[in-house]
């Protein structure tokens, strides 16, 4: 028997930006039903869907095992935003560790040596040790300004969700707020029992289920756009809440740079689909409305099911 | 400053299952607020709350790296279970391989000489080569007998969800069926073009965000209880989906039994909380409405937000 045909096909049809989009859709009937492949509208989408990453808002982590790219969200957390700069600036992180990585939940990185004072490694100089919560935003900040743009999907956790500048955003006119939702590669800042009191020192990738309770609990600073399976793949640690009970089984951090700290020669030349183009709309219909190996069209997505894809620069 | 501390504490507050809820809930603000902690509610399950693991419906993998339990279900797929149980009885996976791992989707196993049919593991006595599609069961099958527990939460995949003896289970009433979920740990069939191409011989376990889409177009057979972390963590693939694209970077297989086959004293003895217990219901609530650390509550999970809790038998 085929089994590896078998697993090839499989794993190609399960794929998630794979697959042309050809069966009815369930849920809404009468909803357009794209009739070309993931990889058909990605190959058919101009330069002007696609952009550069902004060397100021995104960190480059180099561990042993490869490149970690994370893109900030300065919109949404300046404050942190800002720090983060600032630590990278200072080489804050460079020789720290991976701490905690907890099953179905989060990767985390700080200082090992935090909780003590004599050890803890000082700030750098421009970072502050204590910010301002940014849970949310005033709902007004994800406008045009932002290119938001709103999934028609039902999410059972907030009354509107959609994408802007390439984050999963959630938003609720009731109260006024809009914020980063904890999908999958989502990096947020650590924080203790006063809501104040995350400085952007410490910071989890989320490796698992959208643990989206956690939305307008925390801080979200960014999100991983390479380099995800560095962070999601490594051992989980034994001790409570998946820290290592030993140091030895900590992953180190050679060094967290600032992009636009690295030389321009040496920056990954990636780009980023733009979640306010044509193409990402196409992208969502076409895992909206399965077709192919699909027998059953869900007819839904939500902010969490789809990743904003990237590309090596032209 | 203490990032370790922060570290632990936000480690312990953000943990699933953790933290006492006292805030008032959001979508829900008549809805009977928990005054008890996660672990205080488990702490005070009583016994009959409580389920053995049926030797006959479990399935024990063992990787050198330890021991992963597979709950099957023969209720929502009772020809593939029984394929899978023939299999293990045969020894089928009994030195084969886990072959795939791709991040934020799937870990695949089966025979990595599968296309080779000169190569091809043959199946053993009991084991049939072909099966029905069982990608659904008549809504009726999760009724009082299947003790199908409702979650009164929207979910923008199905129009009614909840959980049957310990499975995230989905159904729509238009349509007359309910299906096992697609939620993390979830362990189904890889098939091919055919809808009836599926025999269990190549499985594969949800690592990440819950493929929804999936839902309908595949068999679920069962789910991890137990080792999920020993297929999570496993180094991606660098090949087309994840798979290994050298034969030395796949994990193998020690060998998978039924547990009705390995001798009662060597049979993990775990414990699954029943999800038609008060103790289940009154977990789902303190994951619902969150208090403590968290400042919102958000008054809301889904059936893929929340794990079955498993404990050693007392």
């Amino acid at each position: 028997m085929k089994h590896t045909a078998r697993a090839l096909t499989l794993a190609l049809t399960l794929t998630g930006l794979l697959g042309a989009a050809i069966a009815a859709p369930k849920a809404q009937p009468k909803a357009p039903i794209p009739r070309k492949s993931a990889q058909e509208i990605l190959a058919a989408s101009p330069a002007s869907d696609w952009r550069a990453l902004n060397p100021d808002n995104t960190l480059l982590m180099e561990l042993a095992s490869g490149q970690v790219i994370i893109e900030l969200a300065p919109r949404f957390a300046p404050a942190h935003v800002a720090n983060i700069r600032a630590l990278a600036r200072g080489g804050y992180w460079d020789g720290l560790a991976i701490l905690r990585v907890q099953d179905n939940f989060v990767t985390q990185w700080g200082d090992p040596d935090g909780e003590d004072a004599a050890k803890a490694r000082a700030l750098p100089a421009g970072a502050n040790a204590k910010l301002p919560a940014e849970f949310s935003v005033p709902i007004d900040a994800i406008g045009k300004s932002a290119r938001f743009t709103k999934l028609p999907d039902v999410d059972g956790w907030a009354p509107r969700t959609g994408f802007a500048e390439g984050f999963p955003v959630a938003a609720d006119p009731k109260l006024g707020k809009a914020w980063l939702a904890h999908c999958y590669g989502v990096v947020g800042a650590g924080r203790s029992d006063a809501v104040d009191s995350s400085n952007g020192t410490e910071l989890y990738a989320v490796i698992g289920q959208a643990p989206r309770g956690l939305d307008l609990n925390i801080t979200v600073v960014g999100r991983v756009i390479k380099g995800m399976e560095l962070l999601s793949a490594l051992p989980r640690g034994a001790a409570a809440m998946g820290f290592y009970d030993k140091p030895e089984q900590r992953t180190g951090i050679q060094r967290i740079r600032l992009l636009a700290d690295v030389p321009p020669a040496e920056r990954p030349a990636l780009q980023v689909l733009k979640t306010e183009s044509p193409t990402w709309t196409q992208l969502l219909d076409a895992r909206r409305y399965r077709g192919g190996w699909f027998v059953h069209s869900p007819g839904h997505i939500d902010i969490c099911s789809a990743s904003v894809p990237t590309r090596p620069a032209p």
